[in-house]
Order: C-alpha cells, then sequence, then structure tokens
C-alpha cells in the first residue's frame, strides 16, 4: 500500500480524545497533532497514540476505575478518548468474563492457576468491538459521517454494529467470494457492504485509493487512517485481565497473532499499569500462537530472526490469516523481552484445542481461540510455559461463527429409535 | 406426555435450595417436599417453587444484592439455589445488557423510553443458559450425575455447556434431522447427542419414558423432572430489567411466548419485587408475541378464550414452535390482569423486524427476538402499547442461529472491480 502520512478529512474544531496527547512515532518517536494519520512523515514507522497518564495515586485510580461502567470505558482515563463517552450511543464492549478454567488446568497439569479471557461475550462475539469502539470516537472527533474497513468477516459485522448504533453510516469492504454466513453477518445491521472482485490484498489495496481520493471524503477506515486509535482498544484486555485476577499481572498470558497488533498493545496495557502503580512491577511473560499454515511470525522466532519473512496462509484458523504481520518484528521483541516465546499449531491440533475447550469449560471458542490453546498445550508439554504459575490464555472470538472447523468431528454419538430397547441396545443408559 | 409426580432418582440426603422451601401445585395449592418432581399428586397441575423470601428491609437486600456478582447470582437470596451458588463451576449467565434504544424508539415514535433486554449477551447465546444455570443446582442438589433435556437446538448447546462446565455428564435428545449447524453446537461441548427418529413430540414422549425406567437412574432432565426449578431462571429477567431501570418497574414488558413459562414466570419475578418492597407498586402491562404460524394463544387472547387451542407450528421462529404450550392459560390469565395483551405478526414481518433492530441499535436478535420486536411495532401502530411510557422487549437470543431467516435479504450492496471508477459508477461515494 501507498504510504500516506495525512488522510481521510478531518474537522478543524479541537479535537477532545481524553487522556490522548499527540501520535508518537513507534521507529523515531517523532510526535504528530491527534488527526487521522497513520504513518511517520519522516520514517514512514506506525503512529501511536501518546498519552498524558492520570496523576494521583494509584488507589484512588483503582477506585475511579471500579466505580465506572461494567465494559471498556471504566478506563477511559487510559484510552483515547472523551470523558464523557460512556453517554454516547455505542455497543458498550468488554469486561468480558475472566473464566478460572479448573477443569482445563487438571487435564493440562496446570497447578499455578488456569484463567480463559472469553472475548466471545462481546456484543458481536469478538475481540473486536473492543478497537471498533475506540475507533467510532475517533471518527467522531475528527467529524467523520462514514465508518468503513476492509475486511474477511469479523470487522465488517463488528463495524456495521457499532456504526448502526452510533448514527454513523457504514461502508464495509470484503472480497466478493466470502462465505454466505458472513456475509449476512456484516449486510444486516443496514449499511453499504461492497464486494470486492479480488482477494483480501485487493480490497486492501483499494481502500487505500479510496482514503486519498475525493469519494472517500469523511470517511474513517477503522484499520487504516483511524489504525493508531482502534488498536488501543486491545489495551482494554491487558487492564480487564489484571483488575480481574485482583489487580495482579498474571505470570504468563497465551494471545493469537494476526497482524500481532493485539499482542503489542496487551503488551502496552501492562506496562502502563506498571507505571501507574496500579499492579505490582514484577515479570510477566508474553506468548504468541500461530497456525502452522500462517506462522511467519512463529518462524522468525525459532528461527532466530529479526525480520519476519512473509507467507501465502493456508490454515482453517482465517481470522489470523495473515501473512505479513505489520507487527511482527514488535511481537518478536515483546516475547523475547518477557522471556516468552512464539509458537505454532496444525489444524487438527486447533480443532482439538476448540474441543477440548469446549468440553472441559463449556466455552465454545472460535478457531483463533483453538490456536490459542493449542499452542498454549504445546509449550506446557514442552516445558516452555510454567504449569506452576499463573496463566491467561486469550479466546478472541466465538466458535458459532467457524461452525466448519468442528462440524465433521461434532456429531450425534448414535441415532435411535425413541424406545428403551433401542437405548439400551447402544449402551447409552446407566442401568 | 404420561403424568408422573415422583419422577428420576433423589439422594436422600437433606436439600439445600437456599430460601426454596417447597413445591406447590399451581392449580389446587397442595405442598410437596422439594424433590425431582413435576406435576401435583393430586390434581396433576404443575408445580412451582415457594419461597421463603428474605426478611428485613428493602434497602439492606438492594444493597446485598448490588454488592453480588454481575450475573444471576446476584439474586441468589430470591432463587431455589444455595447460598454459596457463585463458588461452584458454572456459566454465570444473566446481568445481560439493558440497552436503551433511542435510535429504535425515534422510528417507533416511542417517547417515555423504550429498552431493548438483550439476552443474546449469556454464555451459550440465548436466555436458556439462566433456566440451565437453575437445573444444574437442583440437580446437584438431588445427586444426579447425568444432565438431560429434549431439544429442537438452542437448548441442547445451553445443556451440553452448562453441563461440562459442572463437571456432570450430559446426554441430550433431539430430532435426528436438525439443521447440521444446531447439531454441531450441541455436539462440540463432548456429551452423549442422541438422535431420536421422530420429530420433536416423539422427542419428548421418549425423555418421559426414560424418567421412569432405570435407564434413567440419576437422570436429570432440566425441562421435565427438573422443571419446577429450570422454570424460576426466568425470574432473573424480571430482576435485572428492575434494577436496570434503577429498581423501578417498567409500565410495559413485550415478551415471546413459547410455552409461555417465560412470560409467567417473569410476572412471578415482578410480582416478587413488589412485595418485598424492592421496587414501588404500581401498574404495569405484559404483553405477549407469537409468530403467526404458531399462535395459539394469541389465538385465544383475540378470541376471548379461556382455553388455548393447539396448532400444528409452520413459521422460521422455532425457538418458539411450540403448538401446544403448556403454560398458555397462564398468560392468558397474566395479559388480561395486567391489561396488556397477546397478539402475533407475520414471518415477513419477524424479518423486518430483526433488521430494524440490527439496523438502529446494532443488535442482531434471533428470529424469537423477531417476533418480539415485530409485535411490539404493530401493538403500538395499533393503539394498544402506549409510546409515552416505559417500554422493555426482551430478545431472547442470538441471530447467529438463526442466520437463514435473514439471509435472503442481507446480501452485499454491490460488487465491483477494485477501482475508484467501478466505485464512483456504483454510487457508493461521497463525492
Ligand atoms: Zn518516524
Ligand atoms: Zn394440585
Amino acid at each position: 500500500m501507498a504510504v500516506q502520512t495525512v488522510a481521510g478529512n478531518a474537522t478543524t474544531a479541537p479535537v477532545d480524545l481524553g487522556p490522548a496527547a499527540a501520535l508518537s512515532c513507534r521507529e523515531c518517536g517523532e510526535r504528530f497533532e491527534l488527526g487521522p494519520l497513520f504513518a511517520c512523515a519522516s520514517c514512514f514507522g506506525p503512529l501511536e497514540v501518546a498519552y498524558d497518564l492520570p496523576t494521583g495515586s494509584p488507589e484512588e485510580l483503582r477506585k475511579r476505575i471500579e466505580a465506572g461502567p461494567d465494559n471498556i470505558w471504566r478506563y477511559a482515563p487510559l484510552l483515547p478518548v472523551p470523558a464523557d463517552v460512556a453517554d454516547k450511543p455505542n455497543l458498550n464492549p468488554g469486561f468480558t468474563k475472566l473464566v478460572k478454567a479448573d477443569n482445563l488446568a487438571r487435564e493440562l497439569g496446570v497447578t499455578g492457576g488456569l484463567y480463559v479471557k472469553d472475548d466471545s461475550g462481546n456484543p458481536t462475539h469478538s475481540f473486536k468491538d473492543r478497537v471498533v469502539a475506540i475507533a467510532v470516537e475517533a471518527a467522531r472527533a475528527f467529524g467523520f459521517t462514514t465508518l468503513s474497513c476492509s475486511s474477511t468477516g469479523n470487522l465488517a459485522g463488528a463495524v456495521g454494529a457499532a456504526a448502526a448504533r452510533a448514527g454513523l453510516r457504514s461502508c464495509v469492504f470484503i472480497p466478493h467470494d466470502l462465505e454466505q454466513g458472513k456475509v449476512v453477518m456484516a449486510a444486516v445491521y443496514g449499511g453499504e457492504l461492497v464486494g470486492i472482485e479480488g482477494n483480501y490484498d485487493d480490497v486492501n489495496r483499494f481502500c487505500s485509493e479510496l482514503i486519498g481520493d475525493p469519494l472517500g471524503e469523511g470517511w474513517g477506515f477503522v484499520n487504516v487512517n483511524l489504525r493508531p486509535y482502534y488498536g488501543e482498544g486491545s489495551k482494554t484486555l491487558a487492564y480487564e485481565i489484571c483488575e480481574q485476577l485482583g489487580w495482579r499481572l498474571p505470570d504468563q498470558i497465551v494471545i493469537p497473532i494476526a497482524s500481532g497488533s493485539q499482542l503489542t498493545k496487551i503488551d502496552k496495557g501492562l506496562q502502563e499499569l506498571i507505571k501507574l502503580g496500579l499492579v505490582e512491577d514484577r515479570p510477566y511473560k508474553i506468548f504468541g500462537a500461530q497456525a502452522e499454515g500462517c506462522s511467519p511470525v512463529s518462524a522468525a522466532f525459532k528461527g532466530g530472526h529479526d525480520v519476519v519473512r512473509p507467507q501465502k496462509p493456508n490454515t482453517i484458523a482465517k481470522s489470523l490469516a495473515i501473512g505479513n504481520p505489520a507487527d511482527g518484528p514488535y511481537v518478536l521483541d515483546i516475547a523475547r523481552r518477557t522471556g516468552g516465546a512464539v509458537e505454532d499449531v496444525t489444524d487438527e491440533q486447533v480443532v482439538d484445542a476448540i474441543k477440548l475447550l469446549a468440553r472441559t469449560e463449556g466455552i465454545f471458542g472460535e478457531t483463533a481461540g483453538g490456536v490459542t490453546l493449542g499452542v498454549t498445550k504445546k509449550l506446557i508439554e514442552a516445558g516452555v510455559i510454567d504449569p506452576t504459575l499463573t496463566t491467561v490464555v486469550v479466546n478472541t472470538g466465538d466458535g458459532l461463527k467457524t461452525l466448519d472447523a468442528v462440524s465433521a468431528t461434532s456429531q450425534a454419538t448414535a441415532t435411535i429409535k425413541p424406545s428403551l430397547d433401542a437405548f439400551r441396545a447402544a449402551g447409552l443408559g446407566t442401568a
């Protein structure tokens, strides 16, 4: 995609995004005024939000957060959103369950406490609701009237739903040959849904063109010109995990890798909590999870490389199938800095892990969740994840959206005539 | 089904189900000890749970509830569950969002406050998680080791998931020719899933036989021999709606009717809140919603009858397709007593309502939700629901489970080549 530094059109009104002070370049550190920018004018590096974080005692801040709503807006003082964000119409994602997974822990031999952060509980049933909710606030601040994105499915639904509730127009771009179920989920919210004759890369390229054209005037693309804000939504996973553990860092977190943005923002969130004194500063390890069929970061990690070599994805974990992950190098840094690792599992192991989680904890995760749990299991067995320490596994979405992955192996145990004799013959009763 | 008064086998240990004191017959009032019973030994009437409700001031009870967990267990003092219920492994359903639906209100001309109680936020994305969670506690109390049910889909998943988490065996019965997606959702949690060669009535009849046979020893059928407990889970919808409105009764509630149990239990819950002084005693109206293709209660209401004449269901709202609803007469009583009504809508109106809710509030409800909103719209237009009063519409489940209902009309707006010219030609841009 062509590098652009100013993208879309902003209002000239002063921008109120709460504690967000500026955008700063992740590579060279140069700062820019808050706006719909996504690449550094000097070095083309990615931009991220820099904050004036709250002052005052950790106790006060904890109390303020705990008194807030049961959604991501309880962390408004740490997010690029205005202070009155909770009063505006939005989907109020977040504060999903952190499930203490004792049955699963027994199966995996984990004794230090195993938790599943279950983001299938979000309004459209994936973590995308978190990032989109932040992008909506940026879109409002910059005067955008249309919310847009390129998507292979999940994000399209999250954007469509959030825009509907926020009273924004939406226009979402997808490859024209997407599965029917995903098309329906993206279209049902009533926004414009445009199929592009091409693959996901073609869709992305088209969106970049549109941002630079008058045709796209007033359009906020959540994952392009609003990306620095959008990405910050993933920090809330870190905040919630620590708060739900009683304001404590977990020892180990396992996170799926698509672009790598979620993992890097969770690390950013943990660092902020330490800096603010909201949690005790002690070591934690971050582990990244990929599917073998799309494992560029895992390959680089295991090969000891700093550079991520792109791959052509071929895996059932379609929501993670990004062959050239933008934040790959940062993921490698974080895994190495914290003493974690990046690993991958086969599609078969993904399916096994989805069913393991369902069978032990009653949580039906999407394929990305299967990747994460599959990698967790593999790293425990390899002695890399320490089973005596507190471990959090992130399930980013819902199995209902990826039914195909398990349909071949999730069928009726038996089919019988409606009689006790038939039931007895099938060996199913107690007696 | 044959009437049985003692069903399944219970332990002889004293039963601790918190404030639940006995079972009492809804028809003749006779009381029975807590146990896996579901019909009165004297008159064969349905049994329901009778309570020793908490004493003490409303302020104290409100405080106790508000200090509880963010799920149905905050209402443990009003439910047939032991006091330590929240410490046991279960799915912790409930405390779903009560969404202030201002966009929808504008479209419908409602000025008195319109709310959607969105139960798609439950763990398996339907209100069934509430009722199953209560049944699990009864199963534990009675020493059952297998959790079971007859189901056409949603309940099977809810039971499978809850049993997995609770560490109970599950064995669920479905018609053998169910849609593949529903089979997968029911099977993925790893319990036994048995297809019965027959329709849903055959499945039900078979389950009743099994309860009376040694083969079914130790089995708790959530919607048969645990039904009096199971049904109580729906009271939590009433509690949550009132608490989320600031401990206030809504003026009007619209509720879908399948067996009619949910509506009658919501009314029971509201009456309890009044009796306990938790809300001010003032009039409220309850409205029941059916699909035209399965509208026995609506037909009886509109015909001025006390008796519900069974129908053969034919509607896309399959989760409401009970042609001979057990609680139909009670629903008629409640609608008439409160000054409400029962109405039905066509399948086309159901689809329109699903899309209306998605388009205005970003909530993708199941067909039952479409029935409820469709009836709400119809009754507002007919002047039966007063738009100047506070109105709550219950969405009981998730559109992801009934994609077929909207797939024909939820498609891409346009399919274009990846070029600005093609985009311009399609008339989609701003400029
Ligand atoms: Zn730079
Ligand atoms: Zn009786």
